[in-house]
């Protein structure tokens, strides 16, 4: 083993393969945290796609496996490390280049969404996907998840940007597929294929985004409602007569659980809150709001507050944004990422409900709710083993709630490992076959996050090196 | 060959199967008119999944080649009929299903793009991919070209609007991909894979697509201009500053051609014509409008007009819409579709005039010139040998071009079988290794479309029956 690792080290420049184990430590686990996370052979943290291919084909020729990381804040553990296996990190590719007149930007893996989006607005220009995490999360985890985020009600997921992507594929060969071209259909549509893939069938190493014009001004309603029944009536109010530019959801566990952290005066009594934006322009926009805040008193809100200062709208949106780190002091959390088609949202917010009183754990919503998207944390004393026991047979019975909805197991966070076990329920055996044909084909020897993303079938499996 | 015949009409119910010769040659060819085309055995006309699934499992059994057909609209000879192989025809599964709630259509393949539309515009919705053929198109093969058109520029192409797919396997299995939620990244992308793949991979038997809100109220302007130089200029100036909801060029043949069908008062001495379209709403689309008629001054226009009268602007925008059958009296038309970002578009289109006059052919020019993709269009007298010849090279030399430029050899019409031997040039060996690697594991037998999508590799033939 020694020697295959002096063959890594020696095939990259200094400083790039790391194997001391403190520093391998921070390359175990992303933010899902998983506990049987393993241990890396080395970390390599490549700072050019030549690098990503050398590590890649070393891989390949002794069948390590390696797991790709962005920024690390991924939730569902599609970035937890393999034993035996290496961490192939981007955070050092971290480049990012705007042309405004192709309305593209070209960004390395390591970029983080929020650098995207700067340097998109020097030129007057929007990257829209948003997800909570935008100040930390990296656009290759974004591309490798099919990220969404608050925006997506009106402006779409990741892949609605990617017009093109260099890829590593799983024997080292760098691949560019589509580009700076909004319309391009010659050839199959791999550039797609790769997105929301989590490392399993390739490694991105750039991505080129499509960008829109800057976002008009925003206006923000915040409303609170005495049940989340009447809050989820509102959502569907308002979705049955416009297309918010944001339309979100915080039920009183979360709304408490941001006070305690911002102090910024919610009702810590309303049994939910609403968060909505427009970004119509002019009158349209005065129209928008007009109809949202009829909905809310209409479906019962106790309170409706609109906005058109930005610092003001941002500082309820930035509410929204933080509340799974304002309920991480409160136990740790199980992060669910349940979706489904907007009329079942009743359905499945009042089944989360009744899952979290069966089972007696606390669970906090928090959704994307107008696109149906919702975030049941489970709160879990971590000292508690019957509880933990509980918030598990929580975690499984939520996504069955979905799947039972004809929703699904992950709108946003991806499969990972930690959704691992629920997938087979939503895809069925023959979409799995499926999905096994592309996996083989495109990594036959299994070295790509296996483990991940994937349900286990009958595929060659890497060597594992203790 | 009788026999296997008689199977196939035996699994199927009476009047599914035609092997009339008078009947199987209209399933020849589509509007490609691909001279080379093959005469199938038989015309699957499919009324349900299920026969889709009987005819593709029969012809799994004998490695029959299976031509899936839509409206036959397509451009590139991508339904283009292979001797001893079966057309499967979906235009008998026409049924559209608009849910106003989750804001979905479920569209059976051959339903017309226009009948979605018209559905959805029932329920105040709007289906924005608006190919120039949409009143006679089908959504099945909208979506196996990953069809464009005019509003792409501002709302993106088909792929885009696909949130499910049921899609009919090689070996006859019925999949359900997606569903009607914005946001789902539960597995690989097989959605969006399968979107574009020009029935090389699977037959769509049913999409769930994306509904907007209705469009709002449309201004359109239409500017003449002295030369194309100073047309694309003006383009340019416009990208530069607002995304238009349409930017369309059109050349003095093209413009020639739409005044000699509808005679409706269009400078014939103009060089280049551009119809531009703002639905921003309100006070921004005054802003928008007056923003692109400034640029058309300054670029040189002769006239500029505008108007939001409704029929006013739909009368230039359908004049836009014929050109290709206002062409088809002047002989045979060769039909490009190349694209190039944005910033290339003037050389792309200084190139093509160059060809034009090198290879002395008329090559008329129309753009869907806000997002780059072009459609040269080169005229040929069907009894000049000599012209057809010459024709032949600007074909080849156009798509040189735009790859020189870094562009694409088809924006939104498909390789088909026309643009097939200069795919390897844009692909490259690498993605065309991983384009074969995909559609082997898909199509492992190569029965689905074969010759066409993807150029010849080392992969089992099917058997071809005289």
């Amino acid at each position: 083993m020694h020697e295959m690792l002096a063959e890594l080290v020696g095939a990259l420049p200094a400083g790039v393969v790391a194997t001391e184990p403190e520093l391998l430590e921070k390359y175990r686990r992303d933010r899902a945290a998983d506990p049987n996370a393993g241990t890396p052979l080395a970390a390599v943290r490549a700072e050019t796609t030549e690098q990503v291919q050398a590590a890649v084909r070393w891989a390949a020729r002794h069948r390590v496996p390696v797991v790709a990381r962005g920024a690390g804040t991924g939730l569902s553990g599609g970035a937890t490390a393999v034993d035996g296996g290496i961490v192939l990190s981007l955070e050092r590719m971290r480049s990012v280049h705007v042309d405004p007149v192709t309305r593209v930007a070209v960004a390395q893996p390591g970029a983080l969404n929020v650098e995207v989006k700067a340097a998109a607005a020097t030129h007057g220009l929007w990257y829209p996907p948003d997800p909570s995490s935008f100040e930390i999360c990296s656009i290759g985890g974004n591309v490798a998840t099919n990220a969404g985020g608050l925006c997506c009600v009106k402006y779409g997921v990741t892949t609605d940007y990617v017009l093109g992507l260099e890829v590593v594929l799983a024997d080292g060969a760098a691949v560019r597929l589509g580009g700076a071209r909004l319309k391009d259909v010659a050839g199959l549509s791999l550039t797609k294929l790769f997105v929301g893939s989590e490392g399993s069938l390739g490694i991105v190493t750039e991505a080129t985004l499509r960008l829109l014009p800057a976002q008009p001004p925003t206006c923000t309603l915040v409303a609170t409602f005495p049940t989340m029944a009447a809050a989820t009536a509102a959502i569907l109010a308002i979705t049955a007569q416009l297309r918010p530019a944001m339309l979100e959801l915080m039920d009183r566990t979360s709304i408490n659980a941001v006070e305690d952290l911002f102090r910024m005066g919610l009702d810590r009594s309303a049994a939910a809150l609403v968060v909505a934006r427009t970004d119509a322009q002019h009158q349209s926009g005065a129209d928008e709001l007009r109809v949202m805040v009829e909905a809310c008193e209409k479906a019962g809100a106790t309170e409706v507050v609109a906005t058109d200062d930005p610092d003001e709208g941002e500082a309820f949106v930035a509410a929204r944004r933080a509340v799974i780190t304002a309920l991480e002091p409160l136990g740790t959390l199980l992060l669910e990422d349940v979706g489904v088609a907007l009329p079942r949202l009743p359905e499945l917010v009042a089944g989360v409900e009744a899952i979290a009183a069966a089972r007696d754990v606390t669970i906090a919503m928090v959704a994307h709710a107008g696109d149906g998207n919702t975030h049941p944390l489970i709160v879990v004393d971590p000292t508690d083993a019957e509880m933990a026991r509980r918030a598990d047979l929580a975690f499984g019975e939520i996504m069955a709630l979905a799947l039972r909805l004809d929703g699904t197991i992950t709108g946003e966070h991806g499969v990972g490992r930690l959704k691992l076990p629920w997938l087979s329920d939503q895809l069925g055996p023959d979409v799995l076959d499926l999905s096994w044909r592309v996996k083989n084909a495109l990594d036959p020897l299994n070295i790509l996050n296996p483990g991940a993303a994937l349900p286990p079938s009958n595929t060659p499996q890497p060597r594992h090196y203790p």
